[in-house]
């Protein structure tokens, strides 16, 4: 008998996909807002612009946003707990966080998933991650890809990356150029790693450390190190977007910054003027557990922490000093931990960190 | 000396990151439309969707069209050649292709790459391709992101996904439903196996088969088969934008397919109603020399083989009878080589293949 080659036989599934897609389509039409057109036939997402009143009285000049992001390493703690449902909600929180910088608000969303093996059930709980990120950011989930890679993703190993439309009108993006000395910098609670800094993290934690995700370690009472790694990304579309709408005549929120990759002092830099410094004292948060449990772990020095981890504030806004208590006091009605960190001063575009002791 | 945990020794590089993000910021630039607002802090990429008054002429209802697609295994064969500066055309042809279907034009693009580790030489090869593709495809590259995932991604392996943006006025969306017993179908030529069935030609040239990437193969005719493999995926947006556009009041183009995975038997069927079939006849185009090939050295079956590659037909039309001819020669005359393929029959909703000897 002629050994045939085949697709299945060099490890690529057409039915498991036809599957999956069957299993996955409730959770993207439970993203659906009224503006989503059904696709019928699968090759694209369409999403109606103009779908109502409010639409057309608040964009005249509409300026599309796009972002895209991976949630990094994370995945790799995501396999190592078989823990599949959250990761998602850190994909959807990567680009819209992002794009909140300039104003806008998002959308809709689409995600990209590279696996080993296309096993239905584990997709769809990738899937119902996904979703739920975009329920908490507001967004329509109206597509996505999996592709089945065996020889470039490992056994259980996988990667995702995410990508978000929004949008903002003409004179309202916000740019930062209209920072100034005296703008007061607000900075909302993050919950945890979010999704940088979690090569060095696993690191520290798995590689020189022998912990495992089970383990409850001193420094961080009494909780899991894998739930404390694995929560999921804050995502702070709905309260932003609301302070934006708020205030959207005065424009007094003059810039914002997603802390990511470079923590507060690579990130912050992005959105201030050259003329402008921004003052942050470290001491006007409380720092999560997780990060001085890694410093000493590590251990690590300070300054590569702050330059690596976002040590607890995971978005940025600076605002006109005469608004930022009613701003803050916004925010904090949603539900937000908010700080004051500092102040914009003369300078020329740095961050300045007034360092306190970390632990 | 105390040994600190490090995100440089956990192996990530942020230096790096910035070293490329300079290298490849012409490459997206050399894409912009006027439409782009250039970024200034590269959180997100902003696009004038009303730019000027032609678009506010044809967009009354604008709805917003968004695929995401990878180049599926391709990226392996990619990194066995070292060739890196072609995959981002296959990447951005995914997508693009894929939006036509529904009638959209293409507006703006963002990549993801994945990587072992982050060389700017070998990133900026890979957008190279990608604003190549974009250039083809009429559309800015507005943003991107790249991953250095050391513990996901093998020494020199990679992943990417793509997302493309697009635009399609409201009541000329392409769905299928006008596609009626008489239509003709018209086929495109391919390029090549495109980006799909990677894994089982990769199985069949590499493993079953001893061949390398230099090799010149009898039945090739002289190319040599990495040649062959990695040529790109060819883009259609110009030509079949053009004639969407010189016929977007009487609407004859009825319905359209990208083939991908699933060949035509896969494909066409989901644009077609419930109450048509297609025929088509396999002797109507000549099937490229790389899928014999294939066919021979697997040894694979008749139909894998239209399951799983394109055979030699990239995208297809359905077409009013009466508009045929005239749908025909616009698209030969923009380059493309065009072939009547069949004709839309009575049925259930399935591609009836009139199977031609193959080879």
């Amino acid at each position: 008998m002629t050994d045939f080659a085949s697709y299945e036989k060099s490890g690529v599934s057409i039915d498991a996909n036809d599957e999956m897609v069957g299993q996955i389509y409730a959770s993207l039409e439970n993203t659906f807002s009224p503006r989503v057109i059904a696709a019928k036939n699968g090759f694209a997402g369409m999403f109606r612009l103009d779908y109502n009143q409010a639409f057309k009285k608040n964009y005249k000049n509409p300026v599309l946003v796009a972002c895209t992001d991976g949630v990094g390493s994370k995945v790799q703690l995501a396999a190592m707990a078989h823990q599949y449902d959250t990761v998602g909600i850190d994909l959807v929180a990567m680009s819209v966080n992002d794009m909140l910088v300039v104003g806008a608000e998002p959308l809709f969303f689409l995600d990209y998933l590279g696996v080993h093996k296309l096993e239905p059930a584990f997709i769809a709980q990738l899937v119902k991650g996904v979703a739920a990120g975009c329920t908490m950011a507001d967004c329509s989930l109206i597509g996505g890809e999996t592709a089945e890679m065996p020889d470039t993703y490992r056994k259980d190993d996988f990667d995702m990356a995410g990508f978000a439309v929004g949008v903002v009108e003409r004179g309202y993006t916000i740019e930062g150029d209209k920072v100034r000395p005296g703008d007061v910098i607000l900075g909302l609670a993050s919950s945890g790693l979010h999704s940088n800094g979690y090569t060095l993290a696993r690191d520290i934690c798995f590689k020189r450390g022998r912990f495992s995700m089970t383990d409850q370690p001193e420094g961080l009472h009494g909780a899991r190190l894998g739930d404390v790694l694995l929560t999921p990304t804050r995502i702070y579309v709905k309260p932003v977007v609301q302070v934006l709408a708020d205030h959207r005549e005065n424009q007094v929120v003059h810039a914002m910054a997603h802390i990511t990759g470079g923590g507060l002092v690579g990130n912050v830099p992005r959105v201030l003027p050259k003329h402008c410094d921004a003052r942050i004292d470290t001491g006007t948060w409380p720092v999560p557990d997780i990060f001085p449990f890694l410093q000493d772990k590590g251990p690590v020095q300070t300054d590569e922490m702050y330059r690596v981890f976002n040590m607890g504030i995971g978005f940025v806004l600076v605002v006109d000093a005469k608004s930022a208590q009613a701003v803050s006091t916004s925010l904090a009605d949603q539900g937000e931990k908010v700080f004051t960190l500092g102040e914009i001063t003369e300078g020329t575009g740095q961050v300045r960190l007034t360092l306190a002791i970390c632990h």
